[in-house]
C-alpha cells in the first residue's frame, strides 16, 4: 500500500461553518493532517485560536497555525472550482448528492468525460455547524452534496469524525486500486517452494499413517484438507523445516520407544 | 445508495484495550453507532462507566450500557473466529497486514475460496491504548493487522477517530458498486474460536515438548512462530479438529511403544 501523499489533496478545503466548539476545530485539524489535508478554512468560528483546540490538535498545530479565518461562507468559498456540502441526512433530492467515495473520485480521479475536479481548481468541502449543520442559504452555495452515509436511526456524526470520514475518503480512494497488502521489505522469509511443500505433505502423510491415524486405503478426503489448509498458509520455507523437524523427531522418538 | 444496515455487521466486535481516556470509549461508542456497528468489548478501560464517556456517546448510551469489560483481551477474544489488530505504524513485518478495505472485503464480502468472515464466526477489531498501542503479546493474539494508511509524517489518529475509519469502511464498504459479493454456498465450516485455538496451540506444545522438539525452557520464539503460522490460515473448527486427533492418535501412539 502506498504511503505517499497524493498532491491533489493540497487544492482541497475543509471549510467549517460557525463551530460551537474550539476541540472540534482542533480534532478536525488532527484527523485532516493524518490523513495528508493541510487546508482549514473557519467560517466565524465561536472561539479560535484557542488552547482546547491546540489540545485536541495534538500535533497538527500546523494546520491551525494555518487556518483561514473568514467572516462569511462566501469569502471561504472565494476562488473554489467545485464546492460540496455535506449532510447526514437526505435533506433535499432536487440537488446533485454523492457518497463520500464518489466526491473522493470526482475529486482526484475524474472520468472519461470529467478530469478531476482538483485539477480543475480549489474543492472545498464544507461542514455545518454541530447542531444545526448548514442552512439552506449555505447550501445553495454548494454545487452538490455530499451524503455520509450513517445509521438511519442514528446518523449524529461529531464534526470532526465527519472530518474525518472525509480525508479518510480522499486519502485512501486512490490507494484502493493499488495492491493494498503492506510489501514486506528486506529480511522476508522466502515463501517454501512446491517441492518443499510436496516434501513435507508426504512426510506428513506417512507419519499420521505411521501413528494409525490416516489409512491409506481410505479416499484421500483427510489428506486434501491438510494440503488446503497448510496451502492456504502460505507456509514460509524456515516453516515447512519446523513442520519437518517436529516430524523427525517424533519419528526418533517412536523408533526410541519401540 | 442503499441506508439500510448491514445484518454482518452484528457479528463484528470493536475491541478497546487499556484505554486512559474515558472520553474516547464514549466518542467509540458513536463512532461505532453511527456507522451501524454495536458490539464494543473494553479490556481493563482505566475509568468505566464514566460520565465523561456518556457525555462523548451523546446519543449511543445504549452501546456502552451493551458494552463487555474483561480483565484480558483473551476474554474479549473467546468466541472470536477472526481477529485484527490495528496499528497505524507497519510493525512487524512478517505478519499478514490489510488495508481497511481489505479487512471489509475479508469480513463482510469474502472471496470465491472463502466466504465472509463474519458468515463463519464472531470477528474482533482491536485497537490499542491511545499512547502506546498494542504491545507484541496482544498482537501475537490477533491473526492479523490492520495498518490504517497515514500521512507517513504524521500517524497520529485519534482512538475514537481510527474506529471511526474503520466503523466507516466496514459499513459502507458493501455500498460502493464494487465486483458482486460472493456468496458462499451452504455448510461453511465455520471458524475456530480463539479457545479452539488455545486448546489446540497448548496440546501442540505438550506434544513437541514431549517427543524432545522443544524445550519450555528455551525462548519461546518457535511456539510464536507456530502461532503465526496457523493463525495465518485462519483454521475452521474441523480442521483444529483434524489435527488435535492427529495428536491424540500420535500420543497414543508413543504410550503403546512405551
Amino acid at each position: 500500500m502506498t504511503t505517499s501523499i497524493d498532491p491533489l489533496l493540497s487544492h482541497v478545503r475543509i471549510v467549517l461553518v460557525e463551530t460551537s466548539h474550539p476541540g472540534n476545530i482542533g480534532a478536525a485539524a488532527r484527523a485532516m493532517k493524518t490523513m495528508g489535508l493541510s487546508q482549514l478554512w473557519l467560517v466565524k468560528p465561536k472561539q479560535f485560536p484557542c488552547a482546547e483546540a491546540t489540545v485536541r490538535a495534538s500535533g497538527a498545530d500546523d494546520v491551525l497555525a494555518r487556518a483561514q479565518v473568514t467572516e462569511t461562507l462566501e469569502q471561504a468559498l472565494s476562488g473554489c472550482g467545485m464546492v460540496y456540502g455535506t449532510s447526514a441526512r437526505m435533506r433535499s433530492i432536487d440537488w446533485p448528492t454523492y457518497a463520500p467515495w464518489e466526491v473522493a473520485q470526482r475529486v482526484l480521479r475524474g472520468s472519461e468525460d470529467a478530469p478531476a475536479e482538483a485539477l480543475r481548481g480549489e474543492v472545498a468541502i464544507v461542514f455545518g455547524r454541530e447542531n444545526s449543520g448548514l442552512d439552506n442559504e449555505e447550501l445553495e452555495l454548494c454545487a452538490a452534496r455530499v451524503l455520509l452515509p450513517t445509521n438511519p436511526d442514528f446518523s449524529s456524526l461529531n464534526l470532526a469524525s465527519a472530518v474525518q470520514v472525509l480525508a479518510y475518503e480522499l486519502s485512501s480512494y486512490n490507494k484502493r486500486d493499488v495492491a493494498a497488502v503492506a510489501k514486506p521489505e528486506d529480511g522476508w522469509d522466502p515463501l517454501a517452494t512446491q517441492d518443499e511443500m510436496n516434501g513435507f505433505f508426504s512426510a506428513f502423510e506417512k507419519y499420521i499413517t505411521d501413528i494409525d491415524y490416516f489409512d491409506p486405503a481410505k479416499p484421500k478426503q483427510l489428506i486434501r484438507r491438510l494440503h488446503r489448509l497448510f496451502n492456504r498458509a502460505a507456509m514460509s520455507r524456515s516453516e515447512v523445516q519446523i513442520m519437518r523437524g517436529i516430524i523427525t523427531a517424533a519419528n526418533k522418538m517412536m523408533g526410541q520407544n519401540k
